[in-house]
């Protein structure tokens, strides 16, 4: 997946058959268990790859945050869940603009939240789709228990301009299926219907079949690309790894260092399965010790050779961190540089 | 330092009144010492703030990559210190432009580099400066010892088109006065001049006086905002933090924990002085216990009160990381928002 040509370094590198290769085996595995495809678009922010999912099969799109979702609705697509609080005046406006364009879904996992939205759906004329968020183990949104979970809905179900729609968790541990299940029992036995159980995580993708039932959509957003924390986690290989930085060897000041012009700017300071912050493919004995700015410090193993001037690409450990620093992506197809996309949703975090 | 209206968050705020003092500040402290200020755009990215420290006396601009320099050149700043090395054909090409319309130094420790800068000056018809980069205790790029430097310069010194002009350092650690003065006086004896001695740091920025003589100039970053590290350093207090994140309470699913809409795009993943990722300013009592790329998880103390939807500033832990997240910065004087600043040269890193 090396470039014919010398790149502008540091660069973000996508190798377009390893793109279409991860969308395509994700969405058979999806179809083969029945369940819908809503892939994240938090990973690689390009309307592009948003497409290429969606042409594939893909029954909509996830957004993390609104900011995204309005991206994706000025490029046409009209399927979208923002899987994040909608909170404030200013957030609740853009929903009113947003629904009156595409079709939307969002969570809640605290009923204050709910006559704001109801009235946001309301200005736009609107049902506002409602996921009640559930905390299945991670820690971090969602409400604790399936008990918890039912009476939300039904609060959400008690708004005029509020669709209640089902249950959302991430990611999906072991405990998951449970959960979900139990949630969905009892809103049954509460007349209300919950069309969609959610949840998503990479990871955990080809052991989906496990909480089908009770999941009926699943999100990923890594799994276009992969990164070393996907890799260390066994959903993919190194083989499959479909976007690299492009670095370039800046120094060599000792023998058994190296510096890139690729730092905490080219590559985010996320943490890996190591303590490392990448790897470098054309040195596999060496580590990237440390990252500056604009500098990663490259500790080398006694078989590599990395010249200065030598362009290196290197996998980072989380994708959707880095791809957030670029304002393009490169495209590569059979070892050519085939184009560029904008990373048209970069920065959107509002 | 909260602006009197609900910002859509997160969003990076800067008070205008604290940038001013810090920058006269340490102007002042400059100017007392004879030192030439050349200030680091790396951290706030901006053509405002650049224009601002240069008409308050800096003697010009430091630039981490050419791309930053191409946004200040355009601009209208005419001396620039690229301070990493230019590597590759296309960054030469680049250089030659750049030459081309402003005074220019960069930085090198590897004789292997000079001939492909010595031809990117003369197809410019214009000397490039060029400072020996000299390692005095980080272990990143520069040379070992104060021979290695003038040996360098020597290399330099041969180039028609290369102008030596001294050496660089970063950071000024207690070594560094040692290494500089050893090499501006081996490079006396052998007819070079070493006019600029540059060293840098904000942590350390206080005891400049230290290293004057050898070091002629100093380049710093971080202290037009501060940060949690400058803080940690003793280098500011929290009153002098000129920037902040602003957030807003997403999330309320346990008595001790809040979520916060801004993450690791939005805070950047950088360590503080502690474990945490930031400072929440309304919140004395709590901690930043961990990032995704859009929530913040804070564990809240026994006094902390954070309902939902309430906005808070979060004083990041490396602020330089997190510029390079936005497009523009608010800008509150007085209480106010007074306008915005476009992040010119965010994502600058090539």
């Amino acid at each position: 997946m090396a470039p014919d040509v010398e790149l502008d370094t540091p660069a973000a590198v996508v190798d377009l058959g390893r793109v279409r290769a991860n969308l395509a085996r994700w969405q058979a595995e999806c179809d083969r268990l029945g369940l819908a495809n809503r892939p994240h678009v938090k990973t690689h922010k390009t309307v592009e790859i948003a497409r290429m999912a969606v042409e594939l099969g893909a029954s909509g799109l996830t957004c993390q945050k609104l900011g995204e979702a309005e991206v994706m609705a000025d490029a046409g697509f009209d399927d979208l869940l923002v899987s994040f609080p909608v909170v404030g005046g200013g957030k609740l406006g853009r929903l009113t603009s947003l629904l009156a364009r595409a079709n939307v879904r969002t969570i809640v996992d605290d009923a204050t939240l709910l006559p704001g939205l109801d009235s946001a759906a309301s200005a736009a004329g609107k049902a506002l789709g409602v996921l009640v968020d559930c905390d299945t183990g991670l820690g971090r949104t969602g409400v604790g228990s399936p008990a918890d979970a039912v009476e939300l809905a039904g609060v959400v179900d008690g708004y005029p301009a509020l669709r209640f729609d089902g249950f959302l968790t991430y990611p999906s541990p072991p405990g998951a299926a449970a959960f979900l299940g139990e949630a969905v029992a009892q809103a049954g036995a509460r007349g209300l219907e919950p069309a969609v159980v959610s949840v998503g995580g990479t990871p955990s993708m080809w052991e989906a079949d496990q909480i089908v039932p009770p999941a009926t959509e699943y999100r990923v957003g890594t799994y276009v690309f992969h990164d070393r924390n996907t890799v260390a986690a066994g959903a993919a290989t190194l083989d499959d790894v479909a976007l690299t930085i492009a670095a370039t060897v800046v120094s060599r000041p000792a023998p058994d260092r190296a510096l890139l012009d690729a730092g905490s700017k080219a590559l985010s300071y996320d943490r890996g399965p190591d303590d490392g912050y990448g790897l470098v493919l054309e040195a596999p004995g060496s580590a990237i010790v440390n990252l500056n700015e604009e500098h990663a410090y490259v500790t080398l193993g006694p078989e590599d050779v990395l010249e200065v001037g030598r362009q290196v690409r290197i996998v980072p450990n989380h994708v959707c961190a880095a791809v957030n620093l670029y304002d393009e992506l490169v495209v590569v197809e059979n070892g050519r540089v085939a184009g560029s996309w904008k990373v048209a949703a970069r920065g959107r975090s509002r």
